[in-house]
Parts: C-alpha cells; structure tokens; sequence
C-alpha cells in the first residue's frame, strides 16, 4: 500500500469538509457500504418525514392534501431542486415514473420530433434498460433501428441519419465517464439530438446541462440521490425543446388542466406536458428528502471528495494487482464517475465473501467487482477499511468457499 | 327522510359484520368521509410497517433487501393478492407504474396484436385520462382512431372494425357500472378485445373477470384499496393473451432475465413482461397493507354493505330534492358502483360548504356532486349524519357564500 497510514487517513477524515453529513445517514453498524450508486443510503430525516406524510398528511389530511400539502406541485417542486444538481433550469426538470419510462417518453418524443431521420445511436454495453428500451422503440416504429458501436468508434459514429444519441453519462460497469460536451458538440453539428442517461452521476459527478447545452436527461432517484428503493426517477427537457416534443403517454397530469376533466387532450405548456398519470406521493416525498440533503453540500465539495474516495480505493488496491485483480476504471479522475470497477474471473465469491465480511459492493456478470463511493456519507477510514479486507480476501482466498458461489436472485 | 330513527341506524352499525374494520383505520375527528372513491382512507398498519420498510429493510438491509426481503418479488405478490379481488387467477395481475402509464401498455400491446382493425371504441365523457391515452395512442399510429359513442349506443357500436373496446366499469362522474359479461360477449363476438379499467370498481364492487372472459384490465391502488396518495396501479392480462401481446415499454423488470444484464431484450413468458422499471418498494409496501385488509374482508359483505350504504344515502337524500338536487346515479344496486352522484347547479359552494362541516365528498364539474362509500370503514351512522347535513346545508342556503366558491388547484 503507499505511505498512507491509518493516522494520515483520519486525517484526511478530518479535514473532509463534508464529514458532518455521514451522522445525518442510518448506516448499519459492521457494514461499510460500497453500493450507494446502487440503492443510495437512508437519510435520518427520511423516517420522522414519511411519518408525517403516512400520519398527517394522508391520514389526517386525506384527499385535502392534494392542494393543502401541495402534493400537487411536488413533481415540479423536487424537479427543480433536482435541476440545480444537474446545471438545469427552473422548470426543465419534473420527477416522475421509473428511468425506464422516461426514457421511452422522451426517446419516442424526439424520434418523432426529429421523424426525416431513423437512427437511434448508442454505446455497445449501454446499460440493458436503454438499450431495451430503444429496442422497443424501433420494433414498434417501422423504419427505426438501434445502432450500437464501441466506446472508442462512438463520436465518429454521429453521422446525418442519427435522430438521436443515446448514452449513459457514467457507464454502470466500467465507470467510464463521457465527455458530455464534445458529445453534444458533435451530435449538434450533425442535427442529432442528444439524450443523457445520468443515473449513475446525478450527485456524485460535476453535471451542467446548460453549460453543454444538452437536449434531454433522464435519471435515477434510488442511487446517490437517496430516494429510497424504486424511488420515481427524473427527467429534464431543455427549455427551447419543450413545445417541440410531445410525450406518448398523455396521461391526466400530462393535460394542460389535468382537474377540468375536459374530453380531449390538451399538452401542458411547460415540463408538465412529460407528466402521465397521478404522481407517487410516498416516493416523491421520501426522495425530497434526499435531494434536499444533497442540496446542501457544495456541489465543488462533493465532486472533489468522490474523486479522492476512487482515487485512494484504486491506490489502496494496488497491491490487490498480484492476485489476478485488474483494474478496469481509468485513474483518471475526469474521466471516470464515482464507482470503482475491478476484474476477476472469481468475482462474484469475491464479492460475496466481502459483503459476509460487512463490505458492501456488488458484482457485475462476467467479472467485474464494483465498488461505489458515495461522497456525503462515506470516510476515507471506510475505504482504507474496504481495500484492506479486499487484499485479505484475496490473500487468504477465503472467497474459495461453495457458499459465496451460489447466485441470488437480484445481484 | 324514510322511517329510519337513530336508533334504526344504530341497529343497521350494529349488525354490520364488518364493523370492526373500522378500527383498523386511521381517520381523523369530526370527519365523516366521503371520498375513498378518490383517495382511500390510511389503515393504521401502514404506519408502523412503512417505518420497519424504511428503518430496517431500507436503513439497515439496505441493497441487501431486493432478496432477502423479497423486493423483487413484490409486483407479483401484491398483484396475486390483487387477484383474488377481481376474479383473476394467480399470475394473471401485477403491480406497476401509474393507471395511465399501465393503460398505455396494454392498449398498446392490443392495438398491435389486432394489428388489421384500427378502432379503439369507447364511451363518451369516460374518465378523460382513459380517453387521453387512447387519443395518444392514435396520434402516434397512423389509421388508429378513437370513436366514442354515447353510453345507451355502445352495445350496437361494437363493429367487426373494433380492436378494442375500453370501458371503465364504474363511472367516475355518474356512477353508472357497466354489464361487464354483456360487452364482454358482446365484444368476443366481433373479435374485438376488452380493457376495463376497474379504479371505481375494484375492493368495492363485485368483479369476475375470469368468469366473464375478461382480456385485459387496469385499475388504481390508491382508491378502494387504500394503497396511499399516488399508489402504484395494477394490470391483468388474461393468461391466454400473455404470450401474445408485447408490452411497448421494454424496460428492464419485463425482460426474462433481468439481471443477467444481457444486451438484447427477451420479454419475460409471463406476466412479468408487462413490468417496466425498478418497482416503487415504498409504494409498493404501502399498497400491500392496504389490499391485505380489504382481503381479510369476505366479498360478498363488502358488495352488500357497499350496495346498502348507498342506498340508504339515496333514500335519506329524498328530502334534498325539493331544494333542486336531483338523483343522477341508478337506483338500481347493481346498476351502479359504490358512489352516489348529485346534480346541483351549485354543486361547487355546496360541496365546499359540506367539508367544512367535516363532510368530505368532492366536486365534477360542471354540476356533479359526488359521494364515495368505502364499505370496509363507512358505518351507516357517519352516513345518516351526511344526508342530515346535506338537508341543512341545502335548507338554510349555508353554501350561499362567496368564501365557498374559490376554485382550488386540485377538486
């Protein structure tokens, strides 16, 4: 390891200037929890605040909360408190059903915005639900294909025919982190439009949307925004493309005046338009919970802090190298996201005997060993803690064992 | 008002076997509530077991609980129970996305498996978000039309040009419920498919779906099954019809093998295919509670009572007549669903002068005034006081009042 020691990590903790944040996250004792760009950590207010929402505002309140509580406004509301993490604007952000449904919302929009051309592009090993999801797209839509090509292949792959590029910010397996601004450069010097998939980097990673000048976003609420499990994702539409596109689910809330009953459909004029159907409360409350903890932090201050946590994790495993462990997320730390991947081909009793051990990362078929570093609430103490015991494991092969090979349902 | 006396409601309370219901939820002093039709009332369990969903499977067990606490397996599990509700089978339901969100897959998928007629037949002034999705659907698909026709001509409208036939089984504004065996035969007969929207029928109306033959259906989670504002939806797809039809909405959760994270989508072979994205665990959970103790609660008192309390509401009403109410849903019980509707050209001001007495029902407009009756916590008492107060609101023109004629955002 280098000349690290567990009094210069404490201090790194201590001069950590986010380091108050952790106390305000339930983390379970024994466990160090590497898996927050999976299903992010629960905020301490989250309980008190959806006890409130279950007891008084529902309970007590009932269908009154509709307009006393304003549930009505909460799409808007936390969509704007998320666009100030993104680089969005007022208005250019709403929450709203799963990443997988905003994305078919949104892609089909623009296919049918930008309809002379028939190409959707992407990245060969996009994560499955994009894919799946243009997949969809074109069997429904005579004409349209899926095009996907290689990382290195995919700017110059942006040609005259592509309606829209479709890529992950941050890629879920290998880390890997596009150049958001070079991207949209090239598809808008060509008449593409660009869709960004920010689920792995909405609050861990340095996203300005404005600045790029980026078409459409769509995003997670369960990972580093804390939304809780299945938390309703987000979506953003740049101003200027709001009266362009349409959604095809014109759902009541999606109306211009979703309580006039009226008999036929009128799109809102604004963001509302890629609402669908009745907004999921407890959901919406319990990710405000979590944007508004996130809000606080100093976006500068997060964005350094998880590229220290993976630069230190990738230095600290160095000596894991001997043990047939590559590392397959760059060093660089503009160029890659807030997880940490490693190969091995016994990675998954790998990751299993270091989650018996209260590690918690996660494991990606064929071999990858992934390790996300949530910067509000996890100490260079714990990463020092984790890249210790992966050597141990490695060292001792104590992953070597039939009861860290047997494959559960959901990974 | 008929012979009834207070002391004949108390003896109808009395021998009501499913009085004891009531005390298993949570509604507040001096409100008699009237509107569980449009958001369900809060059962108490739902408090404590969100706390043990967030505090323990989320804080504690964190991405852990996906299998150990079987989240994965919730949409399935919730919608079996939902299952036994309405006549379906197991693996013929499950919970997912919004009601608009589900109408939108499966009218889609049976637009495309009827793929040589191009009509979506349905009834004028249906609930608009039903009528919206299905004029969404016909924007994006070139020859696809809606045609709605008024209630009394739907019957003969069924032609061999219909691919669809989309009905909500119980009126949202009239509280009319359509013959479901009829149409559906109907239907069949012409090779046409059936969807029902079952929001206003389902935990408070008797529903066979297998006995009828029913295709496909939908309905809401935060109504009758008191599942919370914004409560996921469910769907049913006939068992017959699974294979055939293809969701449009590729994501994830519907492939066969979700976390195999393989490049190219392979719908699941069963109902799982009409899944989309990462399930709404809190939501999820929340509705759990919810339709468990409608399941506790024999059918055939829960369709009885619900038939009863409306009756009576009607029949203590009558006196309202002469200060210009008139009835507008069937006096027929099982010509109606479990709310009874009102005209009144003041119908605002005298709903709004009705809650502020604590008499919470809720306006359509332009002149409906609409009363739900959730058999599982309404006691005929709550409801002889209702019709009372109606009386008097009406008799003394207490609704004559400019403070009740401010329109709020959300009615």
């Amino acid at each position: 390891m280098r000349a690290d020691t567990p009094a210069s990590v404490r201090e790194l903790d201590e001069k950590d200037p986010l380091k108050d944040f952790r106390a305000r996250f339930t983390l379970p004792p024994g466990v160090i929890y590497l898996d927050g760009n999976s299903l992010g950590a629960m905020p301490k207010v989250t309980v008190p605040r959806l006890d409130e929402v279950v007891r008084r505002e529902w309970g007590e309140g009932l269908i009154r909360s509709w307009n006393d509580c304003d549930w009505v406004g909460a799409p808007r509301r936390v969509g704007d408190k998320i666009a100030a993490l993104i680089g969005a604007r007022e208005g250019e952000v709403v929450v709203a059903d799963s990443t997988s449904v905003n994305l078919f919302k949104l892609l089909m929009a623009a296919m049918s915005a930008r309809s002379e051309r028939k190409v959707i592009l992407s990245e060969a090993g996009n994560f499955p639900t994009d894919l799946y999801v243009a997949q969809g797209i074109a069997a429904l839509s005579p004409g349209i294909s899926v095009r996907t090509v290689a990382t290195d292949d995919l700017l110059e792959a942006i040609s005259d025919d592509v309606a829209v590029l479709l890529l992950t910010h941050v890629h879920y397996k290998t880390g890997h982190k596009h150049d958001m601004a070079r991207f949209t450069r090239r598809a808008h010097e060509c008449g593409a439009l660009t869709l960004w998939d920010l689920s792995h980097s909405t609050g861990a990673v340095e996203i300005d949307l404005g600045a790029v000048g980026a078409d459409l976003a769509i995003g997670c609420g369960y990972k580093y925004l804390n939304g809780g499990p299945g938390a309703p994702a987000f979506l953003y539409v740049a101003s200027r493309l709001q009266k362009e596109l349409r959604s095809p689910i014109t759902g009541w809330f999606g109306h211009s005046e979703p309580f006039a009953f009226s008999g036929d459909y009128q799109p809102a004029s604004d963001i509302n338009r890629f609402l669908s159907g009745t907004p999921p409360i407890l959901g919406l409350m319990a990710l405000e919970v979590g944007v508004d903890l996130l809000c606080e932090a100093p976006g500068a201050q997060l964005y350094r802090k998880s590229q220290a946590l993976c630069s230190r994790f990738i230095e600290w495993t160095e000596p894991c190298r001997e043990f047939g462990l590559t590392l397959v997320t760059s060093r660089d730390p503009d160029a890659r996201g807030s997880h940490v991947s490693l190969r091995h081909p016994d990675g998954y009793p790998i990751v299993q005997a270091l989650i018996a051990e209260g590690i918690i990362g996660d494991f990606r078929g064929p071999d990858i060993l992934r390790f996300g570093f949530a910067p509000l609430y996890l100490s260079f103490a714990e990463v020092w803690h984790a890249a210790a015991s992966l050597r141990e494991v490695l060292a001792t092969r104590r992953w070597d064992d039939s009861r860290f090979r047997t494959r559960a349902r959901v990974t």
